[in-house]
């Protein structure tokens, strides 16, 4: 244990040193302070865009997949319908997704992007060019491919 | 309801298939869907507890480290102070994390845990120790080191 409780300044610096406990080595964690490192990363190179960059994938999604259903938009996304739908909400006030009833189920959506959402979606995506690039770099070429595998096995096994 | 895929159906169901385009190799994406994936998890297994997931780390931060600053706290658990203090707030208002002023800072806070806050801890602990298994047996024995360590990098030089 490196604690040195005796001087430790409250509000301190950077010195202060912090015991992680069975956090130090557990991937539930190192996860999410990885995830939480890659969205702030990617929220400083996109923040002159004018959109949170948790809406990027969905752009995506709705761009690559015109008229696609809230469900499985929802499923590719990796986040449930009552998460998504706030998200669409403010995506379709800000004129960037269009969203249709069809006839055959007057529930369900079509989504597709507007102009205004396509010309974003432009713009995100060299966001996220450059942020795969600065990822590449820190996860290194060598350890990418398996890197990449185990995350897929995580995201498809674990829901 | 069984939707086929010839035609895409909106509100589909799990046979609509979706293009994911630049995603499907993207370790942004990936990294976000595994973490939503794995927190979800976390999250039915810890359900019954009656606190959100996202607490957990800050709990054992505090437990392993009575009188932190809320400053090392967000250091230590990846996230900034403004998305730190509301989860404080709601802790404290459920007693189980006491914020204490100290006299050299008035405006710094020591953070210690409750006597109910060590005892939701420990069924908290159950929980982890619960889903690290599970996240075990996905990753496999083979690529949990390594994964883990490219995690941890991405958490240290990301930031």
């Amino acid at each position: 244990m490196i604690r040195r409780t005796a001087q430790r300044k409250p509000g301190g610096g950077s010195a202060e040193p912090v015991e992680l406990g069975p956090l130090e080595n557990w991937l539930g964690f190192n996860l999410r302070v990885a995830q939480t490192a890659s969205f702030a990363a990617f929220a400083r190179i996109s923040r002159n865009v004018g959109v949170q960059p948790g809406r990027f994938a969905m752009l995506t999604l709705i761009g690559r997949n015109p008229g696609i259903s809230q469900t499985a938009l929802s499923r590719a996304n990796g986040r449930d319908k009552s998460t998504l739908t706030p998200l669409l909400n403010d995506l379709s006030r800000r004129g960037l997704v269009r969203r249709t009833r069809t006839r055959q189920d007057r529930r369900a959506y079509r989504l597709t992007l507007t102009p205004a959402g396509e010309r974003l979606l432009l713009q995100l995506t060299a966001c996220a060019e450059e942020h795969e690039r600065i990822l590449d770099r820190v996860v290194g070429a060598r350890d990418r491919a398996r890197f990449l595998e185990t995350l897929k096995r995580i995201g498809s096994d674990l829901v």
